[in-house]
């Protein structure tokens, strides 16, 4: 069920219907847009009665959702949702780029690809403390010094961390270091995270995993919202198909498709989901061209001695080069947005 | 093996070179680029031997091929293709726009869509007569009938045909009356099919199999070109996967693959590649982003009464502002490139 | 449409129902079952109107079809078919066994191998004179020549020919030599291959496409039996997929799926289905466990001197072992069956 | 780095391989097998210096590997592990059934379950108490209430428990109340998960991901391993593929694949393998036709009411029915194995 308020509702208006919400033992999670407030109810096993919220002062509509996802959709909140990432926003006008290692390596290597990410005019900054590898044996990453490292580089450089969590500690150490918890491919499903991650205080990036549907992607952003952490963002970074030519196949058509139906912000990795330096430039300006609201990508400068993932970096001034091109295609895609700051 | 020549030799070192390869009883392939001509061996069954060749006037070297593609390949052709297509070309620096019906239905229906592609500036235009469809009692296609329909819009409208070819029947008449014989992506493996093309006397549009690897695209393309056809263009049409947001995933690293590998130009077919008309623009504006030479676009006037395919059709004026914004992301990709036509 | 007959219809009730449906332009196929006999009507555009059959003598009912394919379907023969290949059968009670090598290379290599076939106890030979081959520069087989190697294996040693076509020419050749026409898996949807071999007095056996839908599969024997060929049996042979450990994903899920819908024969190919020597006999098993009427098996005596698909091929004794093994099984899964000859 | 010890090395050579090896600051994992006892050594970042150990008394060898895996790995030991869960085991002579609900309901509808099961000769039982549903809004499991039901079916019918956790609080659950941990598909790549069951002291059974490569699902087995718990199962229960006519593509092909690389036994998952009713008996006939070390299986009394997944689970009597096929199948596939008890 959601409620949906009239423009005119008045807080008073919209505390009243979430006190009848809470009364009947549910979860009321109110989501304001521009032109109206709407209301999810979520914790109801069977239908929910509209009656008890029709006539309330205030209210529009009481709405059944009959899709398997309710907060994640756009029948509860028409306009695209603008995420605050620590100083700065995703999903807004403006392009958010994300860059940096692959992994948190040494301190000096990480100050160096910061600033180059700074000078580009990215405001986010990534690189993984926590490494899910395929392989007990490959490196692990190097945990909570690695964020320290991070939280440093957002002091110095005044760029956001976004870095990833791989379970409950680490959501913990990455809510007190960084600015967005990022959730990768490989727990996409992982449900207890998720709730885990739906407590969090900080923005949650959701990536899409192997071999995920749009379904799975939204429900598990769902799993989150349901929590009360409605700060996701979306992303895509390559399902697992047969050929080898890259290491994923880039699904850029769930671009469109997921904002068709969520109002959340989507981006794309096409370093993950290309595996090969020379792809990483193409498909960051397909991503841009097909409407993506960001990319994330790996920047290193020596990528052949990088700890993981060395294959599908950028040098410093390739970056420097891409984020040019894609900013010239920002503006034609959404011509009436603010320039991307290059 | 692969015979490069001197920058300075002669036609006649040319012309020896493949009279000692044909007195071998192998079959030579000579293929001019700007800075050099270079002429494949094909033929042969076990390693051809480069003494034959090295001392001869105007020979630079005789490099045996390891990769399982001797034509399609870089090596033999440092400089991409530029196909000639009727009266114009693909892989220039032109995009190259085929635009039209999935099938050709009637006269007054594909004039009245030739007449918007005139008008938009594309020169090519694309209609099926004989259409692979999955079921026996699907509308099968307008046949011979369609094809002269095809011929009067190029006599009519200046553009150049393209237009599907299923069998050795179906090759004659293409010849006969269209411009570039169009394999689909059910044929990409019929290799009695491919062969027969190699023979014709027009160029081949050869679309990637629903779930072939790039290796695979690239040795059909071999199989045409080895028969003496060397005007090939690719296509990516999407891939099976198992998502179901879009009818096929359309797989654009391949572009950016392909063009590492191959001379031969790369289009994109955002209309099949999706399967779902909302998807077709960000897709087309993706694909020229990628790099790819060119668009393949379903145009419908009426897409609810189209015979097949009606769900992916673009409207006439939603075609001419696709185009719009695709030559715009062209230019930032190309700047070099001549404008396209809008 | 299709036309259910009353078990006490006579010849001459179906004789009238039959004309009937050609004099209204349609085509009319007529299955008979053991307790009644149906009549199949293709070539309508629109619906047909029961009103010409439902007072017709010997009429049961006159049932419309909802399902996309009708000639295939059980609702028109409730029996499994039992396909006639040569002197023996497809589909029966006894599991079908075709063993033989990929491709037919020397006359002395194809008669050793036929002894042990035919030593065996199988009934059916395959291998192959036309090969589709990935590359044009591969061995591409020994056309009619191979043909008439065959033709001699029947002659001397009373196994059924079943080899592949891969054009009209070929049909044409493998009808004279063979006793069953096989459609490979890359040509499951060249229509104009099917419509051919529709017309074609011999049996066929229709590969599953490497990426084909159950559905599609279907439709593509629709194809053969919409034009008069009633004698198709179906092969699953493999899916392509993501992994590497077998060269393909043998899908054994789809012979029971299969087997629910038509009534057409199921066999295996366990040989391509996985593309290792080490895994064709638990597939092997596996397959006849799961259902299958028949097994398809590649045989070589100098697996590492074929000359093409010699890591699959099996040799000679443990073809016999095989063969063991599944006739114990399949006394297991249909113990009512006669016992396989071994 | 793997140290194979002599035939006629005694405990204390084994003791002092061991000392030398943690007094380098690594890991050593003791493996016995009836010719031989070799000691995987983990922890190292480069290589080990093998003259560390081939003077040692009782070592035969010290093998450099090459693979990305050690433990699971045959190299460290030749037989097949055999895996004790609860009073039984999964891995030897005898096919393991493990059978039940999808999840725990209520303990009337689990005795009734477990009763059937008992009766049929199973020596495991399974349920999920913790289930990973792809909605937030969808049934999650009964929880430790519905572990202590399961804990009664082990003492009421002799039933060995086997159950998933989905997270850390889980496992110290399932370690309680159960006597096998499962962890699900979705996890498998749960690498924080995977390292927490390694300390455990009940054995895993390991399901494979949804497009999870043999490797992969053999380094997530590793991962586990190389904390000290040996004792994993593998289970194959369908991959992710384009197709609808199952719910995944049960791909058998991957039981001989790890049976030649593993010495851990492989089960197989018919119910979620296929998501079909009908499909559960055939493909776990096949399963057992394949070679695998036992089946887990959906029984449930009223399908059309379970909470989850009833679309695939069996009857009571569909379930005694197929175990007495399977078991048949069983002797011909490993005739010298003692008879299953049916």
């Amino acid at each position: 069920m959601l409620i949906v308020m009239k423009p005119t509702a008045t807080q008073s208006d919209i505390g009243r219907v979430k006190d009848v919400i809470e009364s009947l033992g549910y979860r009321a999670h109110v989501m304001s847009g521009v032109s109206r407030t709407a209301i999810g109810i979520t914790g109801n096993e069977g239908a929910v009665d509209r009656t008890h919220f029709e006539h309330l002062p205030g209210v529009a509509d009481a709405i059944h959702v009959t899709k398997p996802y309710k907060l994640v959709s756009k029948d509860l909140k028409l306009e695209r949702s603008v995420v605050k990432v620590g100083n700065a926003e995703i999903g807004g006008d403006e392009l958010a780029m994300i860059a940096g290692p692959c992994a948190v390596e040494t301190p000096e290597h990480v100050f160096e690809i910061a600033e180059v990410v700074a000078k580009s005019g990215a405001k986010f900054f990534r690189g993984g403390a926590f490494k899910p590898r395929t392989s007990p044996y490959a490196f692990q990453g190097t945990g909570e010094e690695g964020l320290k490292i991070l939280s440093e580089v957002r002091d110095q450089f005044g760029l956001n961390i976004v870095t990833e969590a791989m379970d409950e500690r680490g959501i913990d150490l990455v809510e007190k270091y960084g600015d967005c918890i990022q959730i990768g491919a490989r727990n996409m499903q992982n449900f207890s995270l998720l709730k885990y991650a739906g407590k969090a205080s900080k923005p949650v990036l959701l990536k899409r995993g192997l071999s995920a549907t749009l379904d799975e992607l939204l429900l598990a952003a769902e799993y989150i919202m349901s929590e009360g952490n409605y700060d996701v963002i979306l992303c895509e970074r390559g399902i697992r198909s047969f050929g080898s030519h890259a290491r994923n196949v880039l699904d850029l058509s769930i671009v469109p498709a997921l904002h068709k139906i969520t109002h959340l912000p989507v981006i794309v990795d096409p370093s993950h989901g290309t595996g090969r330096n020379y792809m990483v430039d193409p498909l960051a300006r397909a991503a841009v061209a097909v409407g993506a609201d960001g990319l994330i990508i790996e920047v290193h400068p020596c990528p052949e001695e990088a700890l993981c993932d060395g294959a599908q970096a950028l040098l410093p001034n390739q970056f420097l080069e891409l984020y040019e091109q894609v900013a010239a295609i920002r503006k034609v895609v959404q011509p009436e947005a603010e320039t991307v700051s290059v």
